[in-house]
């Protein structure tokens, strides 16, 4: 039996992973736009540190707990593209806007009020951009005339330093193919410069106009007006970017290592890994984009049909099941990286298919 | 603004569980079976200790990790209900049977001649269970010749003590109707008690008869000749229990309370909590016994429609959204309690919806 990682793991490839560090970097250099990228596809410092040596401008976050994480990185210019709404997370937020550059988004009258009435008790202007909805139906304000009433109140208030206009067309993950992402890509961008532009014909000024997501950034990011891009699960990319025509699977730096634990039937593998380690996204359109819960590297007449907590079925033409023993390890490369890395202590950071290291999740489980 | 809780947390109601506990617990005394809870349902030291307070002969497990887990808590009697494969985790293994009596259970003569070679170096008999497929498709042999040779070949492999024969039918998720819950639950315990009886026809002893999954329990466990049941989910209960018929909604322990961060257009509202806390998992079939990613309690008129990450977007009637404000906090009985316990590093014990106190999750995570 030859000496094994213990599994299931998760294994980051160091080369591809710096190489779409880099990609992603001249991309934004090249355009002309700043790149915050998201840490929530990764929530790792050590991967924070080094797209902020390769050009980010800062970071954004979801969370404040990732906030918290970013900054005790060394990262000190943090938008959190979220609404941070109540009691417990304004006095956190506070603690927090005297370590680091904080930027918050807000997208109503109640969240913005809230937000002024801290920074008056700190005593400190506070940076926030307007959340608009470009499409994905979540938060955010339509742009145009709700944008622009918003961006009027939020003048009016005491402590608070309007910035911008951000936004996160997420339904691109509901794209059936690569020209239905342009076109959302293309139209992020461009419902945001028009939003941008009819707050400046009001004389309100306009600094940041951000966009967001990894198949949108190089196309939205390419529309001239746009100032930032925030694409996060880049790092890694996925199963489903490469369904989404974003990218060739071998760019996918991410992968789950997991041993065959039964060959119950002709056909059907068992393996160690379910939906505790590979989570159960399978994009926004059920199985448009992806087959099964993910690629098994090496054998595509084998699929991943199903996943129970802490196995996953995996099937297949009875000849091929047979070529796999029981013991023997697969590697899988996930539907969705993000959720795989919220799952994980850590990951296993690996060269030419070595583990040169361990790097910790950082910011796993920080939902709040 | 009132003093509240910071968000999204998971909750559980002491006075539910503990009911929950003692319920079970009495079903399993007046039946006349063995109750050994699968501790995946809740993976915290403080309840497995109350299960065995209650009248649990041990528990069991998934994962090694867990059993770890449980050796720690003072659980001495352990069913890792799983196929222990590979040399990292044969070690471990030859570590825990030096602390617990621990059951493995094995479905290849694959698997179980790597424990025979374990129970041969550490020098200590290792007691195992054939794992039976009931209709899972899982892993497992069938009932039956299978069963009856894999025996077999158990009792002629050195260090192995055959114990009997365990399953989990787990394809109950997949009921339509409460009806359907109990011919599965039925089927289970005939098949596992004919198959027992096979190989005692052989000359073999079976001294465990074990079934599992919470909606099959209290059927399955009235079958005569089964000896143990394993239910986990029970110590919670959730929205897919309900489904299917198996309690009332008022009978589960396990929410999640989260705020509202955004009511951006009529009908639609967005509250703190998303994949990251609830999960994904809608039952295996889909929508057939839940609707939405939860129950939102107090407002049967709102759906917990789709979820990202980080964000739950809730609709319904643009009258009833408009009682609700932005600030407010909501709790929601999740689809499916294990995952959802999965995701958190803590839970909130209440009682009469105040919080007294705080238990870790133990075994969060623990996938190997």
């Amino acid at each position: 039996m030859p000496r094994m990682v213990d599994t299931p793991a998760v294994a980051v490839d160091l080369d591809r992973l710096q190489a779409n560090i880099r990609d992603m970097a001249l991309f934004a250099r090249d355009a002309g736009v700043a790149l915050r990228p998201h840490v929530k596809a990764h929530k790792i410092k050590e991967i924070a540190r080094q797209q902020k040596e390769a050009g980010a401008v800062g970071v954004t976050v979801a969370k404040l707990g990732e906030a918290e994480v970013m900054v005790e990185a060394g990262i000190t210019d943090i938008l959190i593209a979220y609404q941070v709404i109540g009691e417990v997370k304004l006095r956190r937020l506070a603690d927090l806007v005297r370590r680091a550059k904080v930027t918050v988004a807000v997208d109503s009258i109640a969240g913005a009020r809230e937000l002024s009435m801290l920074a008056q008790t700190v005593g400190q202007s506070l940076q926030v951009v307007i959340e608009v909805d470009t499409g994905l139906k979540r938060c955010g304000v339509l742009p145009g005339e709700e944008t622009l009433a918003l961006a009027r109140q939020l003048l009016g208030m005491a402590g608070l330093q309007f910035a911008g206009i951000m936004t996160h067309a997420g339904h691109v993950y509901g794209a059936a193919s690569s020209a239905e992402v342009a076109a959302i890509g293309q139209q992020e961008g461009e419902l945001m410069v028009a939003a941008a532009n009819l707050l400046r014909s009001q004389g309100i000024g306009v600094e940041v106009v951000s966009v967001g997501s990894t198949p949108t950034a190089k196309i939205a990011g390419l529309v001239p007006g746009v100032t930032e891009i925030r694409p996060g699960n880049y790092v890694f990319y996925d199963a489903i970017q490469h369904g989404l025509g974003v990218v060739a699977l071998e760019r996918c730096a991410l992968s789950i290592w997991t041993t065959v634990i039964s060959k119950p039937a002709p056909g059907r593998l068992v393996v160690d890994a379910g939906s505790k380690t590979f989570a159960l996204d399978r994009g926004a359109h059920g199985n448009a984009v992806v087959q099964g819960h993910g690629v098994i590297k090496g054998y595509p007449g084998l699929t991943l049909t199903r996943l129970s907590e802490e196995h996953g079925i995996i099937e297949g033409e009875p000849l091929v099941t047979a070529l796999v023993e029981v013991g023997q390890q697969l590697e899988v490369i996930p539907n969705h990286a993000c959720p795989v890395i919220n799952l994980t202590d850590q990951v296993l950071v690996t060269k030419r298919e070595e583990v040169v290291g361990v790097w910790p999740v950082d910011a796993r489980g920080q939902v709040r």
